[in-house]
């Protein structure tokens, strides 16, 4: 297959560039039965649009989803579901600039070298406008994982910068423009960001995400592991650069003794495995973290070539968010929806007849 | 395709247990011509191989490679090449004791979940003797990818529990059982794990990986990116619970113009990219770092569930690892090896027609 | 891959129904400096589109095919390639009549089965409009082909019903609406098709494929060979229920002295094999030929059940062919170019170091 | 997936050439706790082995399976499988005399084309013998299909050359070494293959395959359509040159009135289509006959050329089949069961909420 296609039996194919009329992606294998509309994956696409907050690029677009297929009476057909997203704020002058040269950091060097040429237009194909689609399909697995399974899925902005987070109130997250977890840092971030937009800078980030009802048993070893996929999805995101489970780096210096979390008839007694073990979900949290590097296109002057090789000075103005980490949040929420969602499947097609024998959670500190 | 498949174009498929007769791989799509024997393979399963030293499990197993297809007078023919391993030293007895048990922290408890049952001896399928077959096929696209493409790829311990090693001598990586890249540690090494043998525990490590020499423009995105797929492969080894390319979780504190790698007609001035930029190889080495947990399997008691939910302690005796970490240097490089191979065939076929136009490498600091 | 899939390299998916909004697919994989656009994909819609005929249902639609995104000042990028036709003419309440009941020999049954219910207007995604898709992906296929390879791929009606046609004038296939290679038969398949209408029934058709100028090498084997990639492309177009390459079934009879294609220096002597060896393409023509079977939508009434399993009769009335088969032959030409570019691809990602040694093709009766 | 891989979800992987140390593969995907040992696999070997008749070639091995994984006390685990089968009576020196030139209708050519050289002992990969993993993998998809779905596949000889066989007893399919379904035409097969082999030639065959008990819903169009896996998998034999689907090319002179299968309550009046309707099975018999062609290797000398183009004359001596279609009953049943099987678990994976409403199946003309 080639490399826009996502999953096995939950397929989701994706196309478009930055400054093309549209993007818009093939969501094939969702079973039929699920009620869905515009209406379910408008909400995720607003959280991750865009201009949400002056702190991300200034594009203002509606990403106004469309439906093309696979949708009948309101719920799905078993068929294709294709959607679309139409590009209506294209400033393509704003690139003419960087054309003929790559900017540091920045995907442009290894397209054209990959591909002879380039849609230079926004980073064309390599601009995280492409992660739209990832959202939009995976509001459909969400809602099919959340009304069929009970699987719900939160992340959250675990760390800006030299700023971390602590994971105060989940449930706050959504309510502002950073998807801090801590309300009571909203200040000293929205300083923090002010700060770097006045220095023409950009900075990196660490977002978590958490899984909870995932049934035990997903996962398909020894190569198609749970967190393998997981890994893979994740690391799929523009801008990442590292992804942790669960302990994550944090195990390198723990002993078997701390590591392992212990079971009792009551349930798990912690959760360094973040969900997995051997590949395969254990139905307690799933537990991923990611890493998210500053973004490249900085008003900051840096040196580079252009497509002679000659040098030159690259500074990028034009829209560009100083963090893309900040917009990382939903998008990492579909990234693993999309993940649990195409293994359910695959692991429903090899052992429908097997009966899980215990349905153990990680049992919390205070006990519930 | 069922999950023991690794790859798209250069495929590999494995097969085996911990205590079955024999584990074997089919690895499919190997271009014609390259010359390759059971001598090419035979010195990289040594390295990963039990019981090079008292520091690992003391199996004694010739781990003795068959190459049964797909290579005729000396040179791969393009089709299939099917590779054994015969066990020969199982001692399934020892495993008598946990069949009706869970170990905390180990797969046991998943695979019964996911299968109904479970092959209790010596892990089965989750066992980490499965990777000896990764090892072998990894030798194979080494080969290639070092006579074809020169490139060369190279592993070492990066952290034993708290001990943090330096690349200072990386060609003297392979001559000690640790992995270790600075000699001089090599008696703190040693110490470090006599304790921890003593005290019947076990500790995390990090393995870093190296590959230099890569062509530019390897990488499918938006999903098959280089990076996604080395990160999905590094996952699938047991034990593993985070993956970083290049700068990896330290990019979240870096600013944008401290992490993106400058250009100049010479060269990169840095690599913080780790080699891969939008998802495509740029020529600059490749930089993996792998987070190995801690094994389940050991000495100390720990509280867990049997078969029928009841409390019980499990106590794992027998042979295995205080540090699966040792071993994984040499499964780390071959698991980068073979996602590079599978990415070169996955670009040739698209893109034969493009020539890279340049062939820029990082400057060392010193200036070359 | 869910089941809307085609290709491993150079892959097409697909979605849409009959009724629906749009139809849509996603090219993946498509080599970048392919020069392309709407005008290079129109034509080849042109001919396959319903109403060119009287023959053909009447629906009225400019199948106005969209180049979404992959294409940059005229040149393919190397990005996925989507495509867009919106349906303009959808007259859905001709089907309400049967939307609680299913046509004999119709997938009206299976696909209520298989999902448990179904988009019943104009088939939903069971229809032949489908292959529009189909039609317009394979465009860029041919120009490729064409164009980087000299591959030339003409088919053409075999038989009608009970008349068999010779292809005597290939070069004129494309000016008579029922791709008859024989202009001279042309006032009788007229009046076959005029009496089949007054009928109220249909009739099934053979349709012969050939591509020319094909490079040995392509197909591998054991399973992905290159006819068995084609047997499957073709049996996925709809109606279709038969596969031949070369002799086909006529070889059953044949004696191995009689069926083997000799060689001389000068080329193959005959093309029994239809072009493909041991499921490796010979540089022969490529010969395919398929079975269409008569549609199930007619007016002569038929027994069936309804959606609860009482007894009820069927008459189709609406749009619909009466010979599926006379739309055809663009849709296999289309398959062909789809199959044979993705084992191009593959081919090339796994040999491209091999140097052909023969460029034999078929030697022609009079000998040239 | 390269090219020797078959299945999504239920895969065979095979490797091995006809004069190497063994022939192997992996089944990866069966679903646990089926009961299975080399006992279940043996007898299928068996019926296909050559040397079970003085018409088929003379080669004695006993084709004796290894179980090396994925079984543990009798049942399949969830994990892949692997099955060996060494070869025990190559005579290689036979083949010195082709190594040089290419037998006209052979893969001698292509492969050489493709890959550059070939394995000329036997045929290497491409030989016959590479069968023999699929009735073995087969045997285990076939032990599930029976025992949990209740379907059964009978294939038979059809044809054989000019000799036109009718099924007449399919219990008696087994007894005799022609796959014949009417035991009354032994005499006269035999009577024709002494006088084929009397005059050094060979001849095609038909053989035709049936499941019953398939139940409805199995397919994934609009590509992985249960016919077009059907077709693939039966392209993918040697020798076979074309497939049918139910009525087949017959369906080419039908009228839509004859050729549609009319339902009541009680069942489908008839099965033109061969048990697949949209690609999608119906719950009637899955019928599929295919064409193969006669073996190139006679000894009636041919015209060709050798290794530098020079023309030569090829006699074929040695041991070989002069029908292959004589073995190829139990190859093309089980490649029958290996796609039903594949379809059953991917279509339970997208389905598994799905209830059939109906299970019809066809109403024999007596009327049962």
């Amino acid at each position: 297959m080639s490399g826009n296609t996502l999953g096995k039996l939950f397929t989701v194919t994706t196309f478009g560039e930055s400054h093309g009329p549209a993007l818009g992606c093939i969501v094939d294998g969702c079973p039929p039965g699920l009620e869905i509309s515009e209406a379910d994956i408008q909400p995720e696409l607003e959280r991750r649009r865009t201009g949400t907050s002056r702190h991300t690029s200034q594009r203002k677009e509606p990403d106004q989803v469309k439906i093309l297929s696979g949708v009948f009476e309101g719920r799905t057909t078993g068929t294709p579901i294709g959607l679309l997203i139409e590009n209506t704020d294209q400033r393509s002058r704003d690139y003419e600039k960087i054309k003929d040269r790559f900017r540091p950091g920045h995907a442009d060097y290894t397209y054209d070298q990959k591909y002879g040429f380039r849609d230079y237009r926004g980073g064309g194909r390599s601009s995280a406008r492409e992660t739209v689609m990832r959202v939009a399909a995976g509001a459909i697995a969400r809602k099919y994982l959340r009304e069929r399974l009970g699987v719900s899925i939160q992340g959250y902005l675990a760390q800006l910068g030299p700023l971390v987070l602590e994971p105060k109130s989940l449930s706050t997250v959504y309510d502002n423009p950073f998807f801090s977890p801590d309300p009571s840092r909203l200040e000293e971030l929205e300083e923090y960001m002010i700060n770097l937009r006045r220095d023409g800078d950009s900075v990196g980030a660490r977002v978590n995400v958490i899984a909870s009802g995932v049934p035990a048993g997903l996962g398909e070893p020894v190569f198609d592991r749970l967190d393998a996929d997981i890994a893979f999805a994740m690391m799929s995101i523009n801008a990442v650069k590292g992804v942790e489970i669960g302990a994550g780096f944090a195990s390198v210096s723990q002993k078997g003794s701390e590591h392992r979390d212990e079971i009792t008839p009551q349930g798990f007694l912690s959760n360094n495995a973040g969900g997995v073990l051997g590949g395969i979900s254990s139905g307690q949290d799933v537990v991923v973290s990611i890493a998210l590097k500053p973004t490249s296109s900085i008003i900051v002057p840096g040196r580079s070539i252009d497509l002679d090789g000659n040098p030159v000075e690259v500074v990028t103005t034009g829209r560009h968010d100083p963090c893309v980490g900040l917009r990382a949040t939903p998008i990492a929420e579909a990234m693993l929806a999309l993940v649990l969602m195409d293994h359910y499947l695959r692991h429903r097609g090899q052992n429908a007849d097997v009966t899980s024998k215990f349905a153990l959670k990680t049992l919390l500190p205070g006990g519930d």
